[in-house]
């Protein structure tokens, strides 16, 4: 069964400065990640809720299983990508496996 | 540029009876929205930052552009969905639209 390791990035206090360091540093690592199927990310346009602004950019990394996740997150490339989410995220920023119905 | 509707919805307080309607009852409304793309759909597993575990499933409409996700919001496909969507998300669940990075 198809899994995404989602996060939800919290706004971050300098937007301009984020998506360069998003776009041109950490997405690189991401697609190195072995076993990664697909990526994709964008960034929140409106709250249909009126609820408050919570999240500013959503990441979706797609892995053929959980076992797959489980070893990408144990390679050198997987380990890079953790520590430079650690320097990026704002607090609050959630991340979990969610299983993708078929 | 592809836009997604996502909703995070937050824990039911009948797991199985929220599955049993989501899947039953409001996957076929989503799935008969005119202008939808693909919809994907998948409760969530591990935590993996430690925090409270505050949504449940996750369920992600794409559509073309900005125009044609309104325009399915127009139709009565549309609007009975929204309808739908009132009856079974949990209080605090989160609605927002997306832009997909090319």
């Amino acid at each position: 069964m198809t899994v995404k390791l989602v996060v939800l990035y919290t706004q971050p206090s300098d937007a301009d400065a984020f998506d360069r360091h998003y776009l041109g540093t950490h997405m690189p690592l991401v697609r190195a990640i072995p076993g990664l199927q697909r990526a994709e990310s964008g960034r929140i346009g409106a709250y249909l809720d009126g609820g408050e602004q919570t999240f500013y950019r959503v990441a979706e990394l797609y892995f053929a299983d959980q076992q797959a996740l489980e070893a990408s997150f144990g390679s050198d490339e997987g380990k890079a990508t953790a520590a430079d989410y650690q320097q990026i995220a704002p607090p609050g920023s959630r991340m979990f496996v969610q299983a993708v119905d078929e």
